[in-house]
């Protein structure tokens, strides 16, 4: 992909700047998961957010610059989905659950998330890889400061970060995109989930 | 993808058969790799194994025919290197650290796998899911084995099976595809996944 600006420069400073940028970004979510980053077009992606071709240009120079913004928005909204899942007092167990069940309403109201991701993989790498090492440092993150709490393990790193991700990624993949009549619902996978970080999968010590 | 027949009904007979078609699949997986699914080219891959164009048309009917064969043989290598790993008498727990090591280990060997078991959600999205279906499956039986030997509570089932397999999956696109100078090596992973699984993230009871 090309390294020219992204929207990163442009960022408008007046909310209907802001309305119409979300507009291009929800519209390319929805143009690139249906047609796959190929086949999209930038006017097919101006048509479905209503606004002119020209409009496009002033954000973005190219559908590469879309489609990266695209991803790093993504990154963003999910970490904005766990943040605001979190409330003040829950200790660091409890974030996790919050954070995880936040996810998987994320995942399933916004179904487009997986295939851009994994799209990325091909089209820019970088942006895949930046994708998760964001995502993976927010969570080595919450385990350093619910360790400073004393809640959690102290040695804990960003292997258990990337299990963790992991975890919630497939649980995404299984129960939010593949979703399946009768499956448990979010709370009730978040919880399962949740369970496994508290006591692991070993049965209780039998004294 | 079409649906024609794919080698599950023409698998080879003697043990020149089985190599040419090893060769074939090694082949493939170069190929698919380097140059991805679109761009890559039957007569590339028999070039790569040394065999006739003829010969590949003895085996597979096509480029998604071959594509879809290395998908279900990737599997299929992912849970052999798993059962060679586990020794008789280990327990549930103990089976599941063996394993990780042994996918961390086959992953560094085949890095081609994230590639094209990833393309696949875009290539062959069945196969795609049937990989991971496979795996899940798998997972969830030992955790079934493990819970029925009294090794690990009772209730687990797909969650914990799909979280687990996320944890390994990401464990491996970390510490094997994307590894890095100085990262702890496949048995020190394995063993920090391992006691997440045995004991969670929380610190201990202080009592």
């Amino acid at each position: 992909m090309d390294t020219a600006t992204s929207n990163a420069d442009r960022v408008p400073r007046t909310d209907r700047g802001r309305k119409t940028l979300r507009k291009l970004l929800d519209a390319a979510a929805r143009e690139f998961a249906e047609r796959g980053f190929h086949d999209a077009s930038i006017s097919a992606i101006t048509r479905r957010a209503g606004v002119a071709l020209g409009t496009f240009y002033t954000y973005y120079d190219s559908k590469d610059a879309i489609f990266r913004a695209l991803v790093r928005d993504m990154s963003e909204r999910v970490g904005s989905a766990a943040r605001d899942a979190v409330a003040p007092g829950m200790d660091a167990v409890e974030v996790e659950r919050a954070a995880l069940e936040a996810f998987l309403r994320f995942a399933a109201d916004n179904k487009a998330l997986y295939r851009i991701i994994d799209e990325a993989e091909f089209v820019d790498p970088e942006s895949y890889r930046d994708h998760y090492e964001t995502i993976g440092r927010r969570i080595e993150e919450r385990l350093r400061v619910g360790a400073a709490a004393g809640r959690l393990r102290p040695e804990l790193g960003a292997p258990e970060a990337w299990a963790l991700m992991g975890m919630n990624v497939f649980l995404g993949l299984r129960y939010a995109i593949w979703a399946r009549e009768g499956d448990p619902d979010p709370t009730a996978i978040a919880r399962a989930a949740n369970l496994m970080l508290e006591q692991g999968i070993a049965a209780r010590a039998k004294g």
